[in-house]
């Protein structure tokens, strides 16, 4: 049964493309039960692939156990001779618009950036698995989604310099638990939930076991849901990338042009994906845009005279007599 | 307020060209709360698109107040000087492979099909609304789907002769009821909910109200999450349907013959639809087929021996050396 869980996370991998042979990787070992299982798989897989690894974990330093946890994944990494290396940041200064879930992210990230740079890494192995998959696609769903968001939690994104994989998406929590058990591997739990919304603790506490009760194989039919949104997100994104070159009148530092004739010709659902492109290369992010904005594009493009505007956050959109104008601004 | 719901059921109609002037259709009114209200939208619409309509009610036939329900809105059509028809169905017979709810609904789709015959008429008219279609999302991610699935209810579907238009999916129950109070209007409660699941009241009277706890947009987010759907699944679909012709070498009563390399070649994405749509050409629908029977042809092209063999219920898939035969069977 565990033989079974490394294959299977061997073969995950390897199906993705997620590591390859002789790389020099970060794992982000927190010390609770998903990154220790994290790290026993790795250590498998480290001869079999000839990597090179070193741990690295980040100290919110809000409660008294934070620095046992920051000892306890040291002395782990000690006596298993594994490189690794810790931070303590605290997180107070709330960003701007942000939650105070996605701060903690940001400082999570930044702090695994900068061991990338330090260590002159470009990976990121992190142990989110099946249940954080299927949890994220219904806080999705709650808070209102599209294809796109449907995805839930991908194997392999990128933040900044880094590439970040996630190599246990394929496995369940209580698999990790039984395995850690099993293996008499010890943990530590993380009481803060620091990096959890209200909301998401209310999905794994509550709603995703009733949901179970409903319905036994919900957990697998998200996931499932969320693999096939992964594809056909992919299609739509590289048919709108495509239109979108076509159908582009400039692009530079002063903002993105289209041809809204051409615009309004395509199929809508490649409207929607051209007008999300353009507002994010205009402003460099989709930060605080949501459907709703795109939707006011789409009405400024159809129904309303040469030379209206709409103003959204970080970007300024102008129609032109041929032309829409995208213009970041602030 | 009620002048504003009969806005948005017109404004629903016109944006979805679900019906047009001088057309002459069917109303299902079973004499529930939903399709009373149909009735009341429909009998204002009526003068201003020069409509004629009738009403159909199917008697279940199950329980005393069946007859009741039957007499009720026979007496409500002859007061308003509408015509109505009616028949006693009972379902005792069920299909081999179906579900009470899929026999139910095959029983009510053959009588109003008839009807149809009778009355000359393409058009029925359905009073799913809002929750339904928000129960329907709900429903399908319980049980498994994709972006087909995610759709929901859809404005305007057929059924054999039929053209199946539903032009109350904008409106929510607690419309319809407020509005009913308001008129004075009378309807009566079906206890039977033959046509509905297990599952289906579960969803409706204890996992809706619970999700709405925990977020109260969800039953507009999952809307809105079908609407997005069904602009994607269709430009999907669209674009699977113009290489579905590119990439057959036949059709005919013998079945489908695809290039597989040709398929090959293609966005996974679109492997995933053609190969949907070359079963459901070939067999005649989709019935009993699922994800994993599409994952078990793309596996035999890309990885079986010439001359492999998948069986499908109702279909047989062959691999050639360069062709790929979907056969019906039984």
């Amino acid at each position: 049964m565990s033989q079974d869980l490394f294959f299977r996370f061997r073969e995950f991998i390897f199906k993705h493309e997620l590591i390859g042979p002789k790389e020099k990787v970060i794992l982000g070992v927190s010390g609770g039960p998903d990154s220790i299982f994290l790290l026993s798989m790795f250590s498998q897989l480290k001869n079999e692939l000839g990597l090179d690894f070193i741990v690295a974990h980040l100290n919110h330093g809000l409660r008294a156990e934070s620095d046992k946890e920051e000892e306890f994944v040291k002395q782990l990494c000690l006596s298993g001779g594994i490189k690794a290396v810790s931070d303590k940041r605290k997180i107070n200064l709330m960003h701007k618009g942000d939650s105070l879930e996605q701060t903690a992210r940001r400082v999570r990230y930044d702090f695994f950036s900068k061991i990338a740079r330090e260590y002159k890494r470009k990976k990121l192995v992190l142990a989110h698995h099946k249940d954080d998959l299927a949890e994220t696609v219904i806080l999705r769903l709650l808070r209102g989604t599209g294809l796109k968001g449907l995805r839930g939690i991908l194997p392999r994104t990128e933040y900044e310099n880094l590439i970040v994989v996630r190599p246990l998406l394929d496995i369940e929590k209580r698999e990790i638990l039984d395995y850690l058990h099993q293996k008499g591997l010890e943990y530590r739990i993380d009481k803060s939930n620091f990096d959890q919304s209200f909301l998401r603790n209310q999905v794994r506490q509550s709603l995703m076991p009733e949901l179970e009760k409903i319905k036994s194989s919900i957990k697998n039919n998200l996931c499932v849901l969320a693999k096939n949104a992964v594809r056909d997100y992919d299609f739509i994104l590289q048919s709108a990338l495509k239109n979108f070159r076509d159908i582009q009148v400039k692009s530079d530092s002063g903002g993105i042009v289209l041809d809204w004739n051409k615009l309004f010709g395509l199929h809508e659902s490649l409207q929607y994906n051209i007008i999300r492109l353009s507002i994010g290369q205009a402003k460099g992010s989709l930060k605080r845009i949501d459907l709703k904005h795109i939707e006011e594009i789409l009405k400024l493009i159809k129904q309303r005279p040469i030379g209206s505007v709409v103003d959204l956050p970080g970007v300024k959109v102008i129609k032109d007599r041929q032309e829409i104008r995208f213009i970041p601004v602030g």
